[in-house]
């Protein structure tokens, strides 16, 4: 009986993890009936300190290090507020880290979270997966993994004792892209904020769509630019020229920049210009027209983190590498 | 030199508290003359483990508990990027918990808080104060801080080692009431989501602002909602008649579901119906026209917090209680 766990010891009894684990550490919260019953199903197993430490908090804390670029983030703060709400479920305290988007700094902040003896590290946003094709970018990453797991949301790393979940990114880009061409438009503006793994895959099922529709690119039709509605916004009107007839944004606050441009040169949307974001983030709804999103389904790829994630730290062999979910388009006012 | 904790090490040798506890750590990410200097100030002022315990996290992780209701909440997640970032140039990573809005969530996931040895806990939102005026609601607060310091923002709560950051939403709401009736307005429409301790300051704000001009809110003029876009904007469709010149809402959510509804009708915003919100969130800008909205200035009120914290936890005697800080309107284009 010497792999058990304190899962086991749950589901032989049929409370939840954390009441095992306040049964264990004497906490009063817990019912005198159920606390019976967890210390009988305990001594049956042939509980022994060592066999439990793991789960009990005692050589571990409990906890899962989470590690966002910037919590502010619309992307980030609700992929947060999914999974902390999916740990605390099994048992599990969240330790936040905000490490930035520059190298060095995810490097320390991940190295800090490993002092405070978490289970597992749970990195959010294709940030840290690097621009993809770079491997010493994320060498970092494997180096954590050498010590616990890690699961990446968003992020494609490879390497021992790392686990990804992803939204195929590439394709949901490419459908729209595509769609948006066989209505009639020949001039697409492409705007992106970031050099991830997942910004270079939404550019490649951009132009792969262009080129599958023998349409070309001009370098001033695919934009580099930040993700606030301002920039944005601003960045069109020094530009001073209409040369697209759509506009497809790796985030919300971008598309909304564009829309707002829309609307100063009294352009109508969809008709003359249509408009698609990406996230489908609560900022669509407030938009006049209402914008058009893709969906890449966080509440679904931090479930499915979490579910590994327990498996993996239960013992259990075999746990998927990646699981990769389909994004969906939500269509609102700005797509025609 | 028992008093000597980590802090006066730092201000000793000049270097950050982070680096101070890297290289009590041994961590390698200090320069050789740094921790040579470090480790020349821990010896001259006389350092024993017990000493340095608290600082070094040997009794404790270093960690600061922070619990929000929601992060997926616009305020709460900017609250804690501000709170993570200041604690972590101090040396404190955090563990975040999301307690949901129940009264017995909320002292359960501060329990479970506790048990991570927290140095200190921050709780965000004023719905941690009750509703301002039953102290029984605010027990579970006075009991964890029995414990370890807390310190609420934009929330009172009376007690031993209970530290209060706020901003004064009563003036704000009073204020901007009294400037909406000024411009010519008799029949402001209040919209809340909340029986906080926030909420019902703000509410005061509103009724005396309306007092003092002789006007009477009729009930049907003061509703009680949910902060969303949508929801906002289909409750003011049922209700089917117009009989307001104004609203003030206690989130951006809600004034933007008044922006919609007004737009749906035909009215002009803001010669029809003025609108304002509070929070001045990142949908301000999304909307059109863009909405003016009570800036509580979070990042000051987080500063603050971690300031009085850090002051809390190197053992300084009398540090504020309570600090108030001044709202501000921020106007754009839906205020007369």
């Amino acid at each position: 009986m010497s792999n058990i766990n304190i899962y086991d010891i749950a589901k032989m009894t049929g409370v939840s993890i954390a009441t095992v684990s306040r049964v264990l550490n004497g906490s009063e919260k817990v019912s005198e009936k159920t606390r019976l019953k967890v210390m009988e199903a305990i001594k049956q197993s042939g509980y022994t300190p060592n066999v439990f430490a793991r789960g009990l908090g005692m050589n571990t804390m409990q906890t899962v290090g989470i590690m966002v670029p910037s919590i502010a983030d619309l992307y980030m703060s609700s992929a947060v507020a999914f999974l902390e709400d999916a740990l605390h479920r099994i048992g599990y305290e969240c330790i936040l880290s905000c490490s930035g988007f520059k190298a060095e700094d995810k490097a320390s902040h991940l190295q800090m979270l490993l002092t405070k003896r978490v289970d597992a590290m749970i990195l959010v946003g294709s940030t840290y997966a690097g621009s993809g094709d770079e491997s010493h970018n994320t060498d970092y990453i494997r180096t954590a993994a050498g010590e616990v797991p890690v699961f990446l949301i968003n992020g494609l790393v490879e390497g021992d004792n790392i686990y990804c979940s992803a939204t195929d990114d590439y394709q949901a880009v490419y459908d729209v892209t595509e769609r948006i061409i066989r209505s009639g438009r020949k001039a697409p503006l492409f705007l992106t904020d970031s050099r991830s793994y997942s910004a270079v895959r939404k550019k490649q099922g951009f132009n792969n769509a262009m080129k599958a529709a023998g349409l070309k690119t001009p370098a001033k039709l695919s934009i580099h630019t930040t993700n606030d509605v301002t920039v944005v916004r601003e960045l069109l009107h020094k530009r001073g020229e209409i040369d697209f007839d759509s506009v497809i944004a790796t985030d919300d606050g971008m598309a909304i920049g564009a829309i707002k441009y829309a609307k100063d040169k009294g352009l109508r949307i969809p008709e003359d210009v249509c408009i698609v974001g990406y996230n489908n983030s609560a900022l669509c709804c407030c938009t006049d027209p209402e914008l058009a999103s893709i969906d890449n389904h966080v509440e679904a790829v931090c479930h499915s983190t979490v579910d590994r994630l327990q498996r993996v730290l239960s013992g259990e062999q075999d746990v998927e590498r990646l699981v990769m979910l389909d994004c969906s388009l939500v269509e609102r006012e700005t797509l025609v």
